[in-house]
């Protein structure tokens, strides 16, 4: 079935508001605002007359399907939508599994598709064994089993995870080939629910000494990182479900410590001890690790929230254009300090930019997805996003971000101890071919 | 472990605000607002001093865990949170499979457990073979591969879907001895994501002669049901994403039709034809099935939106109390009509009530979490919640509902015909041992 170029009504484009092609959010709204006209490139296949029988009948209509299951599993044919893993055999490293943003649409990541970064494999915990003690500068010490953590009150709250090491590719020296999975992966969205921290520590009392807890996992690495207390009493969750159901395991099943817009590591995962200090453990994660190296020679440490980010996840490098016509552009945004407040697209590399159309609910520290209409008239372009958060916070430029950071450090297209809180703004260029690939400009 | 009831702070319990020890919503902000008195039965287990390691080591610390996999899975702890099925084998008759609302928290359902009713078991449908078409009472009938439609401007939206049929157990004679996902499980809620169906009929034109319009799926039993083209105009969904990836194939793969609040049957899934016509087709489903027969003889057909309504899921039948003290008594509470404005929780079986806190964010059309804090003394008691939506709309006592449809008519213990829309208020008894029964009150 062939891609028309052109439609029957006659109606005219709205004008572009920006260069190559960006067109008025309320093209968006599909209310008679004009869409008719941007579809001048139509790109469905108009039929000679109301045909009585359109369709051909597939086999799948023709006798019963299958049973439904239990649990439900994505279509056969779906089978490319997976994570991207590091480490799939479980060689002594870490591993990493990437969310296929550029498959998805939404701003929910499925449970199975979530991000991980695991020291030390999968954890598979037996809940009924495992507990949570919080203890330290507290005035009673408690161990919460898992039943007695479901009595407490509860708090869903929709937020992203973001690895401080995400986009960590695009430092690298030559923009490296590779999809949104592999670029911008390390980051994912979800509804967690749990109890409140401060809700815990309601009940154990706070020795006035505390000033930071260390969050501790279960895992064989024992991963820990310390964090200041005032995070725990503002919106830190004793997370026991995602998007849900109990947690899934590469998550941190039965319990995860979630602070949201925090650097990802911090949310740790199986938890099993939170300990009230007076100052930070200095554990490999705040020392050795997730520290940023200026070109000084001193260090940022102790950096939390991810910084304000957008990338476009359609198109995208390895989603390939399908002629000139209309298109939507669209990606995901978010900010470890609060709501995204605008996204501006460009398609000519930075030159001149249109507000981008935000999907509502736009939430505090959560996936915001915008959209832009788009019709592409089959010239090479250079496509970018560009966040602001409700801060006032605004993506820098890759070479302003650079400036700050330095010239990258480490071996040829890696970056490394250089590599964290990457946020700069991201650029596809599309050849008059369409083809996307990830450039610098 | 034991439970304990008693904690050595010395604070006060806060007063109740309705019967039975229904507690006031701050309880519920862990912002040092009376928490600390509220947990006078305190549900962790004191230590005796700040133990310098007060947790046995788990076998899962002591060596790696295993690969994390592409597509992550549930624990192998969690196999009993699964959809039960009506039709495993799939015999030819319809299959349910209903979603476990007492195993669950927050908001969205997982896709692997949304709940299903199919006629013909699930479909597996090859998604490059698949097309939608647009025709009858149009200027332009249109028919769009699903690689087309991609590229029109996308809605995302996390709204509810609820089988007209649910919660019909609870119009039998006698209360029926089941858990929350046998009594009320044929309603989800999940954040979809595809082309409102308005903008595609921007591009096919529409005849000034057409009213309605026929949606049909790809399904063995061709499912066709008519809609108004108003709700088509209004917020209709040509759905291709659910929760982020592409439909699950019991939910409709690639394709289903989304009319946000309708009855289940119209969000047609597998959809491969949109018809624009004048007048309703009169299909079985809103012929024969989905019309409710009053006691005088005549029948409400075409009633759309599923009306407002509430469920307790924590506490409910299978979840029995472990002991008096400190709960959060917890639900969902959804309307077809808007937003959920109020949800009020008794302990005394409607006698006396209390504002339940909403969990923001709280959208149209969208399961709301409701919570409510309750210090349970042991007595018997019965739970029960009562939900507003913004039109106003309260939801009716099981007496006002019954008087107003009449009695309930079909086999014993079985509602037929006239158990479709049931919205009414349910009762949850627990006795003096802690055990949670469904109880007509």
């Amino acid at each position: 079935m062939s891609i028309r170029k052109t439609r029957k009504n006659g109606t005219q484009s709205p004008e572009p508001v920006a260069g190559n092609g960006l067109l008025d959010r309320r093209v968006l709204l599909g209310r008679g605002v004009a869409l008719a006209g941007a579809m001048t490139a139509g790109v469905g296949t108009s039929l000679t007359g109301a045909a009585a029988e359109p369709l051909e009948v597939g086999p799948w209509s023709l006798g019963p399907g299958v049973p439904v299951p239990p649990y439900g599993q994505p279509s056969k044919f779906e089978q490319k939508v997976v994570r991207t893993l590091s480490n799939p055999k479980l060689e002594p490293r870490g591993s990493a599994a990437r969310t296929p943003h550029h498959l998805l649409n939404g701003t929910i990541t499925p449970n199975g598709l979530h991000f991980v970064i695991a020291r030390g494999g999968q954890t598979d915990i037996d809940p009924d064994k495992h507990r949570l003690a919080i203890h330290g500068l507290v005035k009673q010490p408690i161990v919460y089993p898992l039943d007695a953590l479901h009595r407490y009150p509860m708090v869903s709250r929709i937020t992203f995870v973001e690895c401080g090491g995400n986009s960590a590719p695009l430092y690298s020296k030559e923009p490296i080939q590779a999809s949104v999975q592999a670029l911008h992966g390390l980051c994912s969205c979800a509804e967690w629910t749990g109890v409140r921290l401060s809700t815990l520590l309601e009940e154990t009392g706070v020795d006035p000494a505390a000033k930071w807890f260390i969050a501790e996992g279960a895992d064989l690495p024992t991963m820990n990182r310390s964090i200041p207390l005032a995070k725990a009493m503002d919106d830190a969750i004793i997370a026991l479900y995602q998007n849900g159901e109990r947690i899934n395991p590469s998550n941190g099943y039965p319990i995860r410590l979630l602070v949201p817009g925090y650097e990802g590591n911090m949310n740790v995962k199986w938890l099993r001890r939170i300990k009230l200090v007076e100052g930070p453990v200095m554990a490999i994660n705040e020392t050795k690790q997730y520290t940023i190296l200026r070109p000084d020679g001193k260090a940022w440490q102790f950096y939390f929230p991810q910084e304000v980010k957008s990338f476009i996840t359609h198109p995208s490098p390895g989603l390939n254009m399908k002629g000139p016509g209309f298109y939507e552009i669209s990606g995901i945004a978010f900010s470890g300090n609060g709501r995204i407040s605008k996204v501006d697209v460009s398609a000519d590399g930075g030159k001149s930019w249109a507000p981008a159309a935000l999907q509502d609910p736009v939430l505090s520290k959560a996936f915001t997805r915008f959209r832009m209409a788009w019709s592409w008239d089959g010239s090479p372009v250079v496509l970018q996003s560009r966040a602001t958060d409700e801060a006032g916070n605004v993506q820098p430029t890759r070479a302003a971000l650079i400036a700050e950071r330095g010239p990258p450090r480490g071996t040829p297209n890696v970056a490394a101890f250089t590599m964290e809180h990457f946020n700069a703004i991201a650029s596809w260029g599309i050849d008059g071919k369409g083809e996307v690939s990830h450039v610098y400009a």
